[in-house]
């Protein structure tokens, strides 16, 4: 799910659409349409995913569709990879939230002459992270299409924090003095892309594609962060100094990112040295967790390696309308990213 | 949802796909995908909507697609009626299964060039079919895309059977002996889109015009049959005789539907004098209800008339692998639709 008021595909629509914003004029639909049912709304648009409170207990609730030629490139005829990012994104939603997946819908947009092979092909990458991940296919819809486009809405259930209470990872909980992390290096899914349309085949290269194509939701992370005391996190999808800027203007505050400290994979130094940063700051689709939390809880996590976390920042104030994101450099001085290192189809 | 199995889209799927049919073969995935979740799926693909169990009890899913120039067509600018129809194909699905519904995730498939009061409209329909009938928008996704497309995943729970335990309405639950019921006349939606082709407009075709862009779910009413003891039923969004072949083949009886018997609104025989049956009989989206239930059943719902409970058939025998579905006119003589009487834009 996105959030509601900042990203690209929206930075596209605003374009298109009007210098208001489509998602700005339609957000008060989904934040207080019935008053009825106001009070089972318990997180709306704005987040990764809505809480919802149902007469059976709490819920969460995501959709992420993909479309040719914007999230992915038919004549690619990587189906496998294709289905498993689709599923890999709705999963990171809910990771992002510190939940677990249950059930999956699935839409599909069928455009004529397309195979079944094709759409097995889809279905197999879906359904191995889905059985990898947690949550399962149960139901859809298949539409005649003029374009391939893919949607799924997937559910969730809270994990518990460190009291046994359910407990969710929230946008809007950053606070001064808080530690700014993620639990594993960023920009590797870019550098695949990048790597992909230039054709190149060393196995840095492999790695990188791989990494584009095979992301990985931090589900069991984002379990043990709800139970570690964490309350303020997102998934990196759009691009961490992007990302991070929704969470920032979420929760109020400045948060100051050190450039040196954002871990990068190895291959992509190799890969790409100098520019390797930039699509670490500004690419995508790496479905690592960003999460800010007090020194004693990150101390903590340290001592527990299996959440991957790195310190990359704190939050440097609160009481900031707007929020604020300045990356620095290793002498402090503000460093500015370039957004030309990340060329997502719709980037 | 659509039937996994058979509807039009998926015929003309089948047309453009293999010859084995794309849904027969995903049907696994979605039945059987992952071992350690089988058992939380209760009802999954085949039925309008999935039955799931949830650590905090019972949950239905289900979700519709609707796609420019196949389910609506932008140039009729009728954004209001197609968000009404978006919500309402969903609701009606949830009404099918017995159900009550409560939160949708909306998705928005956008073109270049639209604008921001063409979603505004849109979004104003479906709010206004939710804040009617129940259920409300509290999230999604937005993203770029050649066509206009919208999908809706809505989520909802039990209504309470007659004995005060939750129950589902069911394709798979027709009995021999059963009579065959609708909770409304049918026909209407079909007639108001040929009218709108032909442009006529006196008060009788506003009416059915009225009925294609403003159809009614039938949450109440389904929840009345669930109160009642009814166990069988499915709505109305493919056309009579073709949605109540799913139900005979899911229960696996064979069904005779009196046609003399079958309601449909008077201006639709004004309008298409003999040509009104076979649009009842075969025209979609007027999401009337039809169900199977006992003779005591069906006496018990004629004596509360909230439900507009009609007889309209009989279910005569059971053990048929495959069902069957026979339309018999007033003298007993088989009956066989037209469907040219139905230009559904996929039709």
């Amino acid at each position: 799910m996105v959030d509601a008021s900042d990203n690209k595909q929206v930075a596209a629509l605003r374009n298109s659409v009007s210098e208001f914003g489509l998602i700005d004029s339609l957000t008060p639909f989904g934040v207080a349409s019935t008053l009825s049912g106001a009070e089972s709304v318990l997180t709306g648009i704005g987040d990764d995913a809505a809480v919802v409170s149902t007469p059976s207990g709490e819920l969460l609730l995501t959709t992420d569709a993909m479309v040719d030629g914007v999230h992915f490139r038919a004549e690619d005829n990587r189906w496998y990879g294709i289905g498993w990012k689709c599923a890999v994104s709705n999963l990171s939603d809910i990771a992002a939230m510190g939940g677990l997946p249950d059930h999956a819908l699935v839409t599909l947009g069928v455009p004529p002459g397309v195979t079944t092979e094709t759409y097995l092909e889809f279905y197999s990458g879906m359904n191995d992270a889905f059985t990898q991940f947690g949550g399962r296919i149960v139901g859809g819809d298949v539409v005649s299409s003029p374009v391939m486009f893919m949607n799924l809405a997937l559910t969730g259930h809270p994990s518990l924090g460190e009291d046994g209470s359910t407990a969710w990872l929230r946008r809007d909980k950053a606070k001064s003095g808080d530690l700014v992390c993620v639990t594993g290096p960023l920009g590797g899914s870019a550098g695949g892309l990048k790597i992909l349309s230039s054709g190149e085949s060393n196995p840095s290269a492999r790695i990188l594609v791989e990494r584009h194509f095979h992301p990985i939701p931090q589900i069991q992370p984002g379990v043990e962060l709800v139970k570690s005391g964490v309350r303020c996190a997102m998934d990196v999808s759009d691009g961490l100094v992007g990302d991070l800027q929704k969470l920032a203007r979420a929760s109020h505050v400045e948060i100051i990112v050190e450039m040196a400290s954002v871990p990068m994979p190895t291959e992509l130094i190799f890969m790409f040295s100098t520019g390797a940063i930039d699509l670490a700051l500004g690419g995508g689709e790496d479905y690592e967790l960003v999460f800010t939390a007090s020194e004693a809880i990150v101390a903590d996590l340290l001592d527990h390696p299996d959440t991957g976390t790195r310190i990359i920042g704190r939050v440097a104030g609160d009481g900031v309308p707007g929020g604020k994101v300045t990356v620095i450099d290793s002498s402090g001085h503000e460093y500015r990213p370039s957004r030309t290192g990340w060329d997502h189809l719709n980037g």
